[in-house]
């Protein structure tokens, strides 16, 4: 009841003072009531907004943390790509020769450059050197395996690969590389086996012909010859299977062998799922002989945009998006011949794929990360070389590198094929090599006449001479045809988890982050695998010291 | 006015319907208003919570955001590491080594590799290769320049350092090396000369007898003889000035040569400032040395000790902090040398410099930053090698390093003073080469008859040869015995500002952040450097390629 401790009216005195007030009470308590509703509505609209905007910031921060968590599973496409043998050093080799030819300033870096965030350590469980397939291994997997191992584990178990994964759980998914489609990379993706060598078995399980089914809706790339049977041409599988045929017929595959039936997709707009687009025997020319060959093969950054789009439309309308692995593989092809010039236009083609991937992120409506690392360097390469018997020298020389026209395995094949159509004396021969592969070839006007005598001599051993050559008068160094252990680097687009794999971390740690993005099973595909596959058995130690790339 | 349509009213009906209402209207307007006042009364209390959590947040993140960008100017100290001629492979070498000689995990890892966010990019304006003395440049003036420039820019004029910017804002300064304190890297901190072989005017210059007078506070490493005059044993100056008497008499420094010195100033609680200890004629000796002979002389982490705490107490009453400077010098001559076993040590030793500092910034109450990163690297190093006529094995030894005693420099050294001290047959010198050298010093009882030939016969060449045993034992790969142009690898202790050190950047983006972290105007010390300088002249483009380190 009020009272005269009544903070609303002691200001006023009582309104029970008698008739006379009435009507002055009655007007005071009106205007309190009016005042006190204007301070209760505008407190009232101020705790609406206020409440509005704090809710709003919140939700934000929310989303952003949902996002960061993976919560409330968005649609989401990731692209993997790898750098086959790329090491850092790759990086300041094309970085300094695309300034020198393009004449760019000193500070102009690759796209790559732009996004790295991050290095790998890649050594596998039976070297403190990894090869491809157990490189290949810890991303598919994200477990650490043995030289050789093709999503295998070290107790010669099959491992659930992230693709596998990402199928079941209603992604579409892609690979797309420039070497065989059954080369360890890919390989591991999509099959399980003992040893990387055993391509023709890859080959069966990467069309569906193994105990999960199909698990790839695109494949593009090199390596034809596993998918032909051997009393065919062009064939270099084991056995009579005839594995184009039955991808086509048994599982439903679109089979493509030509630059035309390439171009025909019409970058990705006309594409029939599941595709396979093989476009060359074994590997897709190195970049920098393909460009001599009127582009009878597509390009990595062709085949990328390919992909992209494809796969973007055939998940325009589905709740769930694609996983695609992209593969620059012949870097590392380049780096076991120790062909500087080549590797630097390998490079180059692998950053434009690069480029087109942040390009396909830039304009989808769909959310999408990249995240591009290497399995291992090769060659050991070093951008400075200590001539034999000088004092070393503070400099390395692009132009060495932009005077090439061609690789050094065309032109040790183009000697070698020359040598066996002709019968030239050794001075001819010695002449002919210095007019059509020194100078017009790798752009060498100084070759030494020891140098052509080893070459005229020995055919057979071109390769390593032409490449030596080169090397030598860029300035590029190389301590061996294998692989070694340094870090290999990490880029991504960033976006969702990314922050994971900055920084230096193992390379099991982007097989983490491969499942964690897509969040896919890994371990039950691990499982089904364990219950229905028989592996077989065969001496992998003795053989992973006779087989690597 | 009220009126009927008064919504405060409507619902009740006019209070002006007579008296025989008035006490029930006055009820009901008095119920109103306390039901109008407790609205009001929650909703301003509502509003003034949420104003307050508001401007809460948005302080905290003002906060946030004024750290970042140095405003406000708290209380601040940078420590800056070099690690010179230290690669990416330098890393994959010591870690695995590591794990091996500790029988540590596979995935264990040093203190840098869990601060790695970055790498730099580090040529000169001279050369795709850069040397210590334009690496450096790029690090205190934030500038390129030419090879053997000592903070100088490419038009041969002085730019100011940011550590002389630091004393003149206020900061204590200090420089910790295991060189000659007059090399490049400590040198372009504090002084200006055209080439970087003018070492007895860096000494000069860094104890204060130069234009700006004296910029350091603190100096610890080797290079005594610089501050000798030529007229006593123990100096390498080419005059015969007593920098060293000259630093204490002139400039008030407080001088320290040896190890029973070093002891005195008791972990740094016990430093007079200024003060200088050159505790080597000229470099301290490899890790892998120095532990051999009682600590005669003073470890990286020992001096780095030292300086933390001298430097933490010596700006403890004060509004500024400090600037230090700590470079793990010989990781590069352990490059140059190509001796592998010598290297992990030097890195190991960087390591726990590093992890000293961090300790450092967890303890200390004064915002602390440390950025560490290399200059270049130095010999090419790849972990893996093929020996020549093999093919390339996928691995490398570390056993191979943990056996080694000594480092190649001691023992070439060792050899030609027994050879000079002795005249052996050189049956004898062989077998005492391969018992005294070989198997106690590099730990190899594998050495070929040719090897010990070669030794034998050419002392003067041991270095080369030996650096060669043990790096083809440890299949450790080298290209040259001068620098590359890889990109080296940046850490940072994280904290304001770091973020624009992550990434792919510049060396001169490291100078950069130096000094806009300490928020220190570097131009006006080059603008007074130009005023006041006169830096000579001499032909450095002809010397640039007869000096390198």
């Amino acid at each position: 009841m009020p009272s005269e401790n009544d903070p609303l009216l002691s200001s006023e005195g009582s309104p029970q003072t008698g008739a006379s007030n009435d009507k002055t009470s009655r007007r005071s308590s009106r205007a309190r009531e009016i005042g006190l509703f204007i301070w209760a509505l505008l407190a009232t609209a101020a705790v609406i907004v206020l409440a509005v905007w704090v809710q709003h910031s919140q939700q934000t921060d929310r989303g952003n943390r949902d996002r960061d968590n993976n919560n409330g599973a968005p649609k989401r496409n990731l692209v993997f790509m790898v750098s086959d043998g790329m090491g850092p050093a790759s990086l300041s080799l094309t970085r300094s020769f695309r300034q020198h030819v393009d004449g760019l300033p000193i500070n102009d870096t690759l796209v790559l450059d732009q996004h790295f965030w991050g290095s790998s350590r890649t050594r596998s469980s039976s070297s403190l050197v990894t090869d491809s397939a157990a490189g290949a291994t810890a991303f598919s997997c994200g477990k650490k395996s043995y030289n050789g191992a093709i999503s295998v584990t070290p107790d010669y178990q099959p491992c659930g690969s992230v693709l596998e994964a990402a199928k079941r759980a209603g992604y579409m998914t892609g690979l797309t590389v420039t070497t065989d489609i059954t080369d360890a990379t890919p390989a591991c993706f999509a099959s399980h086996v003992l040893f990387r060598a055993l391509e023709d078995d890859i080959a069966l399980q990467e069309v569906g012909d193994g105990v999960l089914g199909r698990t790839v809706d695109l494949m593009l790339g090199g390596g034809r010859c596993h998918f032909l049977p051997n009393t065919t041409e062009g064939s270099c599988r084991m056995d009579d299977i005839d594995v184009a045929k039955m991808a086509q017929d048994k599982y439903n595959w679109t089979y493509a062998d030509s630059r035309s039936a390439f171009d025909k997709l019409e970058s990705g707009n006309k594409v029939n799922f599941p595709f396979m687009g093989l476009f060359a025997g074994a590997d897709i020319p190195f970049e920098l002989d393909r460009r001599n060959m009127n582009d009878v093969y597509p390009s990595l950054s062709e085949m990328t945009e390919v992909a992209l789009r494809s796969l973007e439309l055939a998940t325009a309308d589905s709740d769930m998006g694609f996983f695609l692995m992209i593969e620059g593989s012949r870097i590392d092809h380049a780096g076991h011949i120790n062909d500087p010039a080549t590797q630097v236009h390998e490079v180059i083609e692998y950053d434009r794929a690069f480029k087109a991937v942040l390009d396909f992120i830039e304009r989808s409506d769909t959310e999408t990360v990249l995240v591009a690392t290497s399995d291992h360097e090769t060659g050991g390469l070093a951008t400075a070389l200590q001539e034999p018997g000088h004092l070393p020298v503070y400099g390395w020389y692009p132009k060495a590198l932009a005077q090439a026209t061609a690789s050094c395995e065309h032109l040790a094949i183009k000697l070698q094929e020359h040598v066996l159509a002709t019968a030239m004396s050794k001075d001819k021969l010695k002449h002919w090599i210095e007019d059509e592969i020194i100078v017009k070839g790798l752009g060498i006007t100084d070759s030494s006449d020891e140098e052509l005598d080893v070459l005229a001599a020995d055919p057979a051993g071109a390769l390593t001479v032409l490449s030596a050559m080169i090397s030598l008068r860029a300035h590029v160094g190389w301590s061996t045809h294998g692989h070694t252990a340094v870090d290999v680097n990490v880029y991504s687009s960033g976006g969702p988890g990314t922050e994971a794999i900055r920084g230096n971390i193992e390379n099991t740690d982007v097989g983490a982050f491969l499942r964690e993005y897509l969040d896919v099973d890994v371990e039950a595909i691990t499982v089904e695998l364990k219950e229905k596959m028989d592996l077989g058995s065969m001496d992998v130690e003795s053989m992973a010291y006779d087989y690597f790339m």
